[in-house]
């Protein structure tokens, strides 16, 4: 089968699925984004990846396209005709097409948007979880700004690029200070010895992950205590366990960071128990 | 006349030149991109374009899609098919296309390439050279590596778009110690009481401008001592002179600065004679 994009009021076949070469998400990354699980059909948490698009919109001032509900309509219909399953949504909004300047275009200029959805193995993606995964620490690099969701990931990019080459699949950031920010597309987290989760507090060096968020509920659930604080990179190293969480790797154990193991050097008893718990607090919408 | 543009090894009109969703240069800002000044039908300080070009896909690891001979001639035609003859010529590079995700593609991936040229009015950059342009401050926000000249170019966008809604045209960046790195598309310079031109040094913090570098060469034609060092807000405000140097200002007089004259709040002598002799001293390629 092929795919199907959504491309500024069409359906189009992926193949073909272009936007123009002065549209500002290409030439100056003046665009955000949202990745949203695809679990049975359904979308997950989509009322919190919508509240969060239209604070990134409005805090770089980029209009919402469309109303909600013809957005939640889209993302159905791409979800759809591309028949996923079990998978992800993507969505992309920019500030449309205009002769290239750096000042915003004219206001009657309309936003783009692009929606895609891909189908992915959850067996893939529970085997990689049962393994845990490797992690390497890199200097934060990136504009004050990362709470926005922009497309300006590059340094993401090349942050993951060196863990790849290094044998792992994440890299975390570490601030001048020593102290851990996020990954390059996920939240980190650590178990302490005495069983309480840490994550970085929400301030605008972090992306307030929606998986994150709904991972805090899980934990109350299971009646974990969580403290939102900063971290440092020994603290992760003497950490009993070590997580990652996004849409679409929920909670994956982290077993090695910089190479050295973390707690016994397997995949933790409290990510594995929030991995599991996550898809009956998560908001499944029909 | 309708404008062409040359687009992964096609001239397409503009109006239909597009570029894959999943060019990386749309979703992850992955990818560089260079401004060369035209005048009279030939390409200004071309070499050294080509040379920052290098460098920069060096930095990120993007190959270049094409031999500079080659490069130049597509250049060269994109200016002739859209019969520019004062304006400039825009060519961005980026990672190429490939299913969405941050590790770098499949290295048999191609690299993509847009070309566009427009022309301007010199008559109108000389006017707003002749009244000077007024300058807004703003906190340094911006990654650790804007000596690399990616599309990543957002909080330059906003930057100047602040600047604009202040009645200014650029804005300048004042990093953590109060000093001011570069302009939002343009590299920062003053005057001081003793006629000698101070203009931060090339490090990771600023973008090396190809017109900043010929301009030191027109600086000793004029037997002007030119200071690569950083430079206070203070030192700015207190300046006899300020001004910008880019490919498209070439040096543009500055004569206010966060609402306050700089010198007499006219545009200045030096800032003058570097604009006039600017044309004698950068290379002009046939």
């Amino acid at each position: 089968m092929s795919r199907i994009a959504y491309v500024n009021g069409q359906y189009v076949p992926h193949a073909q699925a272009g936007v123009h070469i002065e549209d500002r998400g290409y030439q100056f990354a003046d665009g955000v984004y949202e990745v949203c699980e695809v679990r049975g059909g359904h979308l997950v948490d989509e009322r919190r990846h919508m509240a969060r698009l239209v604070r990134s919109l409005g805090e770089i001032r980029i209009r919402l396209p469309m109303s909600l509900t013809a957005l939640g309509i889209v993302l159905r219909e791409t979800v759809r005709r591309n028949r996923v399953r079990d998978g992800l949504v993507y969505l992309q909004v920019t500030r449309g097409v205009a002769r290239r300047d750096h000042y915003f275009p004219d206001p009657s200029t309309s936003p783009a948007i692009v929606v895609t959805a891909r189908a992915s193995d959850p067996a893939k993606a529970d085997a990689l979880a049962g393994q845990g995964i490797a992690v390497i620490t890199v200097p934060e690099n990136r504009w004050e700004r990362v709470d926005i969701k922009t497309v300006g990931l590059l340094p993401n990019v090349l942050a993951k690029q060196a863990a790849k080459e290094a044998g792992a699949r994440e890299a975390w950031f570490v601030d001048r200070d020593g102290r851990i920010t996020e990954g390059g597309s996920t939240n980190a987290w650590i178990v302490t010895g005495e069983g309480r989760l840490i994550t970085r507090h929400a301030d605008n060096a972090i992306l307030r992950g929606v998986t994150r968020t709904v991972m805090m509920e899980v934990a109350e659930k299971l009646q974990l205590r969580v403290e939102e604080r900063a971290f440092t990179v020994a603290e992760a190293l003497a950490a009993k366990e070590a997580f990652v969480t996004s849409a679409t790797n929920f909670a994956t154990p982290v077993v090695r960071i910089d190479g050295q193991p973390i707690g016994d050097g397997k995949p933790g008893r409290v990510a594995r128990a929030l991995r599991e718990t996550f898809h009956q607090v998560a908001e499944i919408a029909p």
